[in-house]
């Protein structure tokens, strides 16, 4: 097995620096656009069959170091009581969205081994077809994500509603809150006990907050998933955009890896997270839309500013865009492999 | 008049913090969505009566230090050949969103005294309504968000046909984005000549970017615009959110006050910034829908993080929501007009 990816989260030495990219199974990719043609986002999500030959198609293509579950973050939403589809070109709409307590009081815990069965079902096929090739990521959404489009009822520029309940009934927040974190632990520790190798926490949007609510609202419910996880035995990934205020707070909670976008510079990123955690970014996805000389010399200066020094898995700040072209995904993977680490 | 806001855009000491906030006329008042009950957002800003009716509500309702020009940031994107129009609820739409050379070569410059005369008329109008009670703050968009919008075709979560253009075709960005910084400087100073005694910039998206980018596609072109300001003899104001990794490239290119979002600290910000300028800011928006003590206690926070430095302007990060009761505003501006100062 590759094992770059797994060494890197536990700031082990490696050969070259590991590679893989967020949203690496999707639009841009013509196969899973065939795919996407016959069945819904969702679809693909509930078949174990869909979802493994999904996750796969980066894998055959492009040199990653990793494979990551075909998944949605908000599957966890529909046991609780809180269904959701996909409206194309609009993302995620939400039918109820939680607005007051007595939508809260209305919610159901569940058990993921159950509800979500066609996930672990997906990750112990995606594991017998990789083979040992590289590692498989899990994942899932974090409290303050997830509850965001619970709230809003999908996408947000403002995250009004979110902020409005946070700020006016904190219990209720709080309720809900440690309900998803518990949730969302449990579910990551059964994607583990299912073969995922690695997890990463997407709380995405999180960076709408600042330090101190960030503190107040969404700290001890994001460091439940990652205590939750600390005796499964494999590395975590905590990410999220528009962190630059929050790096610290964020690294707190918990994770072996944190994540940062391209707004602030790898070097600067990581002295704020500090050298005992690996960092994982941060090259901006409309990179790829660039010119290829253009593209490859800002992820050398990513490279650059990881200086070598162990800990460091290259990605992007965010996920892949729709209209990346395949090849600018398979140069910049070769890229990165290709140069040269000081400590190597 | 009223003149704290002025002397705190100077660094001057003042008796109380200064207070306006962003979007202070707009939907979240009755009397303004009265008036947009018979009229359009754009019918308001081509009437100077409808213009100077909107622009002083929150001066007679709210305890502001300044009103601002209701006006909006596309309007020279019009007489420039590119036409737009607002969509109930989604916010602006520009018919032939700017994507190649050839649509810029298409592009007018224009005389602002002559193509925007209805909003020089309106600065006229309001300064005799106001007749010295506060001062007149006028704005324009900054190149980098007149730009976003011209190319995307409106709002957009991930800029990716901006960058795209931004990294594929810099000569051609360089040339629509100094095309833009020219007219909106000359547009500023035909504002300042009409009778504004302040010019607020307004580069709501540029949070996007990193610093590196900044520098490249950005600072020059807004520059521009300060540049041209300079020999105005009225204060600037540079504008942006979710800038905390770029505050010190924008203070570069320009402005007397910086503005910064909720999402840093504000003590932390003016140390970003350098205490050679003024700052505004910070409360995030938000929180005017919280209860009333947690809005006042974290106005109290943003207050406290000035200590009473002279060149403080309270403010929101970002616009007031249209959910917001009048009240709260009300209320905030209230408080901070108690606040007491340590210097004085």
């Amino acid at each position: 097995m590759k094992d770059r990816f797994l060494r890197a989260c536990r700031r082990e030495p490696v050969d070259r620096t590991p590679v893989w990219f967020m949203r690496q199974a999707g639009r841009y990719m013509p196969e899973y656009r065939e795919i996407r043609a016959r069945h819904s986002l969702l679809d693909i999500c509930r078949s174990p069959e869909l979802a493994t030959i999904v996750t796969l198609q980066p894998v055959r293509r492009i040199d990653v170091d990793a494979a990551i579950l075909f998944s949605d973050l908000l599957l966890p939403l529909e046991p609780m009581g809180i269904p959701f589809d996909f409206v194309r070109g609009e993302g995620p709409a939400i039918e109820n969205p939680i607005r007051s307590e007595a939508d809260i009081d209305r919610l159901k815990c569940f058990e993921p081994r159950e509800a979500l069965s066609h996930v672990l079902e997906a990750i112990r096929m995606i594991r017998k077809e990789l083979d040992g090739d590289v590692p498989l990521i899990g994942f899932g959404g974090a409290p303050f994500t997830l509850a965001s489009y619970a709230i809003e009822g999908g996408h947000s520029n403002n995250f009004a509603l979110t902020k409005a309940m946070m700020y006016s009934n904190p219990k209720a927040w709080h309720r809900f809150c440690d309900m998803l974190g518990s949730l969302v632990g449990e579910y990551m520790r059964a994607q583990v006990e299912a073969g995922v190798q690695c997890v990463q926490i997407f709380d995405s949007w999180v960076g709408t907050l600042n330090s101190a609510d960030y503190r107040e609202f969404v700290f001890p419910h994001t460091k439940k998933i990652f205590d939750l996880l600390e005796t499964s035995g494999v590395p975590t990934i905590h990410f999220g955009t528009g962190t630059a205020a929050i790096l610290r707070d964020q690294r707190d909670a918990g994770g072996d890896v944190i994540g940062a976008d391209w707004r602030i510079p790898l070097d600067e990123a990581w002295e704020r997270i500090g050298s005992d955690r690996a960092i994982q970014g941060n090259l901006d996805p409309t990179l790829l839309l660039a010119p290829l000389d253009r593209m490859l010399s800002a992820a050398d200066e990513v490279l650059r500013r990881a200086a070598g020094r162990p800990g460091h898995i290259f990605n992007l700040g965010h996920g892949i865009l729709p209209t990346t072209p395949v090849e600018h995904v398979q140069a910049l993977a070769h890229h990165v492999h290709r140069y040269r680490l000081a400590h190597v």
